[in-house]
């Protein structure tokens, strides 16, 4: 089934223990539908600018991702540029030019409006909002990321989107950020009166926590000996979760833990290299491998 | 099968964001011992001065615990206190007073010179050393804890006895101190090459890590909804892990898993409430629920 995501399409500058990148292709929206295409059919509703060329959007060419919502504007597409340390969660940011994004309006094409999954990648509340309102019908499931910035600067916008939300994606600090509370049981407690179903906890290196009415389950970190570029885990998380929902025929608790699982495989891929550069040359067979080796990380028998 | 430890048995002053105790039962052996004899017979080895009273023995008592090895100084108990924060890495250390604890030499009786399995609590290297070269033969399973102190202050010594070791129960911060290695896969493998064939890395709230030749095994942090203590939550991962070893038949895959998950239930029930509280009124029962709760946070089917 149909798996709308909308968000930023960019280009990062990165500076690793491992390496240098000056310009490589990344943003929310790309890490996100490149990793849910192995899954499902996306379609992605961004902006780029006119130094967005041809060899750029090869990256999307080839899988199932419709890119007649990538719109094209007039100006620079999206700048960042940042350091990690040892420890990726030291994140240095070096620059930050929104350029065309900085105007960005969400405009789905009219047949991505009856899409019956939706990811609203890390953008401001306002216009994850405006993205939900041109659809024609509730989705089957609305999936969130927000950021410090928009809890603390458009609290009021962020929680009329959260109302409409099924699956709230985000990090620990964030989490307690928006509950006000320390603890995570209670924090997820706190956020589903705010209107999310289920509360995904991304940990970095920890793994990832989902908190629901069924209770709590967690997926470790993949061990890795060589984290070269953190950038996009959190969105390849996302893209691997929300596009094995969109395939799947029920949203039980089976399904979405098997969701959570390989949402984590497609967040492990995406550290191993820079930028895109492994989640790019992935074959399924290496996914399920590893889903596979998720199992063998975690499983034991009383 | 028999297990000794050798550890501390002390007084502590704890603080933390739920309560204030001045004064209760603690030391690492006291948790080991208590967690452990859930699952076995356990032989301590410590020591305590003459304000340690047949109250404070009654921990051990209608327990398989022999406390022969307890030695009675002249003197006071080790004393301890320190202040949490909301996290529990948050720690102040407010006093510490070694007491009797200055000059303890274990000795160990004669009847536990053949105890099968061994954890050495994290004190001096040295006296480490010296309750091995009591033993009559080799143990089938060592398990020593350590902290920065000796990995800095002791090395020499320190390496003798990790060449002793079978099983490396430390956190990541110690991982890294004693590997030079931030990454805890490369970690792993140098502490393979100093003696260990197992590596646990406790990592608090994230559970924890088994690394060995068949591969990774992670067990998350129980979620709680409040951690009142975190003292002697190691000390109680380590004693339902050697206690389920001891009384286990083989040393297989399977059952180091198993162990894990009983080292990481007793773990979660140890800072449930202050100091001894929770786990000295735990039934078999309640700890067999637990583990399949932990079952229920981490299994899925792909």
């Amino acid at each position: 089934m149909s798996l709308l995501v909308v968000g930023s399409v960019a280009f990062d500058g990165l500076e690793t223990p491992f390496g240098k990148v000056d310009r490589t292709l990344g943003g929310a929206a790309t890490y996100f539908s490149v990793a849910a295409s192995f899954f499902t059919h996306v379609n992605l509703v961004g902006v780029v600018g006119d130094d967005f060329s041809k060899a750029d959007e090869a990256i999307f060419r080839g899988r199932r991702i419709d890119i007649s919502g990538l719109e094209r504007a007039t100006g620079k597409t999206f700048f960042w540029a940042g350091r990690y340390g040892l420890d990726p969660n030291d994140r240095v940011t070096l620059t930050t030019e929104l350029n065309v994004f900085a105007t960005f309006r969400p405009k789905l094409p009219a047949a991505f409006c009856d899409s019956k999954h939706i990811f609203l990648a890390n953008i401001d509340p306002t216009l994850q909002h405006s993205v939900l309102q041109q659809m024609k019908k509730r989705p089957r499931l609305v999936g969130l990321d927000t950021m410090n910035y928009w809890i603390e600067g458009n609290p009021a916008e962020l929680r009329e989107i959260l109302a409409k939300t099924d699956v709230l994606m985000i990090n620990d600090a964030e989490t307690r950020l928006l509950s006000n509370e320390h603890n995570l049981l209670r924090a997820a407690r706190h956020i589903f009166k705010l209107g999310p179903r289920t509360l995904i906890i991304k940990r970095g290196e920890h793994g990832a926590t989902m908190v629901d009415s069924k209770g709590v389950f967690c997926v470790p970190g993949f061990p890795l000996e060589e984290v070269h570029d953190p950038t996009g885990a959190g969105d390849s998380f996302a893209g691997g979760f929300m596009g094995y929902l969109a395939g799947a025929r029920s949203l039980s608790d089976a399904v979405l833990r098997r969701a959570m699982v390989y949402g984590s495989v497609m967040g492990s891929f995406a550290v191993e290299r820079f930028g895109l550069e492994r989640v790019r040359h992935l074959k399924r067979r290496e996914i399920d491998a590893r889903a596979r080796h998720f199992a063998k990380l975690t499983q034991f028998r009383l």
